[in-house]
Order: structure tokens, then C-alpha cells, then sequence
């Protein structure tokens, strides 16, 4: 029967576009689940739109229905990437102490980058180069995050005077690149550093770096 | 005179061959330092061969004897800038105590980011993409860098208990991404934080670090 299968070509795209709204998200969110694995487990270059297509049991031309461009692809992945790692990473437990709250987004955003360990040293390390979009979308999620610690600082009782000061914001800025750096490295190769002693370091780091950008007693109360 | 201006074309390149070490040291730097200063204020695709070769005053066939393709160029600029990098970043004064050589370490790094700002911002967000020798030196220049401050720690009278733990060598490699961080953020838009202030900063975390890693008490006694 080749007329049947021969109208499934292009003019098939009009009842999936008609789908309803969930089915539409429901296939953005496949493909770009699709897209994330292949990122991170090849180099940009090595994905091909069609084995993704392939993959996904979608024409070539659904694919680009929802992303235009290879590169679009990418981003929206690392978008979704990013919005997975915030989420996350937000410990809003009330059970919790607000230090005990740090611990376990500190312990949540290392078990990220083990278990996304090639995507994530591929993006910190460069990405797709000096791409300005995906630095875009890199640098927010940074200064979302400090800008969650601020948040979740002046509303604590830990003994850490708050104050949005350009040093603070700036200090705060230092400790995403010490976090990044570290896990960096801990992922490829932790040389018996368990994740509990990287967790510790870093809060404690934080606090510290917390405690100097406000003028505070440098004592380890916490 | 036709002949003898002829007679300048690729047979000239052997009597340049021939010259003594010094002249082609010198060739080589002056070459280096065009390159520098032309991929630090244009990106890497912007700039030509053509271009460098025409400023430095020789021919192209020259230029790729030097530096057979425009990666090599690019990347023993990069190679001799890391080298500068750490050549001014080194204070063996005897006149200044541990705690003044780090802050005079910290103040040559931070003058040297500033003066080359378009480069080094350019170059830790992300240079020529994620090519693995360009992240090689990046890398290399930061491992060198931790090593002499924990040579710096193990020999000098601070109140830093030193030794080579995994923890510790993580730690300060977590430092140097603060270090990268803070100064790439305050090179771009310093926000009314003066370099003096970023200067503490630094050193006070570092030092804070230091203690938290080796396990001593956290007390500011620099």
C-alpha cells in the first residue's frame, strides 16, 4: 500500500502540529532528553540531527520543527540541563537546619556532575566554544545560584551578617568558581577525597568566604 | 633592478635560516608578541596571517617557518603570555614577608589581568572552544601555580600547618578558581570594588582555605 505510507511525508507534520498542548511538551521534552544523552556522551560535532531523528522514531523534519538548528538544539538542552541542576539543587526542607540545607545542596549538585560527569567537565570546560549563548546561559545559572546563597543568608539565623554589598556578590561569585573548580577536578580524578570531605570543604569555604567579604569574626561557628 | 629583487623571494628564506640563535630568538619573540597583541583585541578567526605577516614586516612563508599554522601561533602565545603570567606573579623579595610576597603575587596578577583584559577574558571564557591543548596550558599554568603556593606554605613561617593532602591540593586548585572567578567579574564591571579590596579578599580566603583544609583552627591570625 505506498499511498497511505507516501502521505505520511511532509503533509504529516499538519495533524502533529495540531496535537494537543501536552503532546507537544511531551515531545519537546523527549527530544530534548534525547539530545542531552547525546551530548554528553559525543562531542558536538560527532552528533548527527539524524541520529537523533532516527533515535526519536521522528522525521528529520519534526526535529527541526521544534529546533531549527543543530545549535539550538544544543542550547535548549543546556537550558534544560541547567534548570534540572537549579531545581535540584533548591533544599527547602523545613526539617532541616539552615546549614543542614546547604549540606544536602551541596551533596545534590556534586551527585549532578557525577552522574552527568562527561556533559558536565565537557560545558565547564568550553563547551561549544566561545558561543556567547551558551556563556550566557552558563554565567545566569551562576548568578542565579549566588543570588539564591544572598537569598537564603539574610533570611537564616546562621551567624552570618547579611548585606548585599559589590564585595559580597563578588566573593559569592569566587566560591561558584571554587565549587566548579573543585568538582571539576574531584570528578575526573578524586585521588580518595570522598564526596563528604569536597561537601565540607566547600561549605565550610563558603561560610568562611561569607564571614570575610562581611567584615565578620573569622571563628568556625558552625 | 629586477634580479636581485626577485632573488628576495623563497630563496631568501635560506640565508634567514642561517642566521645565528640570538636573530631568530629575537624573530620569534617579535612574532609572538604581534600575535598577542593581535588575538587579544580581535577573536581568533578575525585575525590573519596575512595581517601578522604584513606587521611584522616578512613574508608569509617566513611566518609559517616560524609557526607552520595560525593554531600554532595562537598557541605558543598563549604558552609565552602563561609564562610571563607566572614570571611577574612570582615575588621572591626578601625584604617582604610570606603574607606581603602573596599580596604582591596577587597584585602583579591582578595589574597583569588588567592590562590584558580583552585577552584574559577572553581566553578563561572559553578561547578557541574546547581545544585540548589550549586547555593544556590553561591547566598547566594552574597546577604550577597551586604547586608554588603550597612550595610558598611548606617553607615559610605563616601559621599554615602544610602538607601535601589530596584535600589541600584540591582546596587550592578550588582557590584558583575563586581567583579566576572574582577577577574575570571585576575586570569586566568592577562594581566600586577597588583592586586593594579584591587583593584581601583573595589572600584572606586563601589563608582561611589553607586552615580549613589542613584542619586548623580558623582564626584570622595574618
Amino acid at each position: 500500500m505506498p499511498k497511505p505510507r507516501k502521505s505520511r511525508g511532509k503533509a504529516a507534520l499538519a495533524p502533529r502540529r495540531a496535537r494537543t498542548r501536552l503532546d507537544t511538551d511531551e515531545r519537546r521534552a523527549q527530544l530534548l532528553e534525547l539530545a542531552q544523552a547525546a551530548f554528553a556522551n559525543r562531542s558536538y560535532d560527532e552528533v548527527s540531527i539524524d541520529d537523533l531523528a532516527r533515535a526519536a522514531g521522528v522525521s528529520k523534519g519534526l526535529l527541526y520543527h521544534y529546533f531549527p538548528t543543530k545549535r539550538d538544539l544544543y542550547i535548549a538542552g543546556l537550558r534544560e540541563a541547567a534548570r534540572q541542576l537549579m531545581e535540584r539543587t533548591l533544599i527547602t526542607s523545613t526539617d532541616l537546619t539552615p546549614i543542614e540545607r546547604i549540606r544536602a545542596g551541596l551533596d545534590a549538585y556534586l551527585d549532578y556532575a557525577t552522574e552527568h560527569a562527561h556533559a558536565y567537565t565537557a560545558l565547564l570546560r568550553g563547551g561549544i566554544g566561545s558561543d556567547p549563548e551558551v556563556a550566557a546561559v552558563i554565567e545566569d545559572t551562576r548568578v542565579a545560584y549566588v543570588e539564591r546563597m544572598l537569598e537564603g543568608a539574610e533570611g537564616s539565623p546562621l551567624p552570618m551578617p547579611a548585606g548585599r554589598t559589590p564585595v559580597l556578590r563578588l566573593a559569592l561569585r569566587g566560591w561558584v568558581g571554587f565549587v566548579e573548580h573543585t568538582s571539576l577536578d574531584w570528578v575526573v580524578d578524586p585521588r580518595g577525597v570522598s564526596q563528604r570531605q569536597l561537601r565540607d570543604l566547600l561549605v565550610d569555604v563558603m561560610l568562611s568566604t561569607f564571614k570575610i567579604a562581611t567584615g565578620a569574626p573569622l571563628t568556625r561557628d558552625w
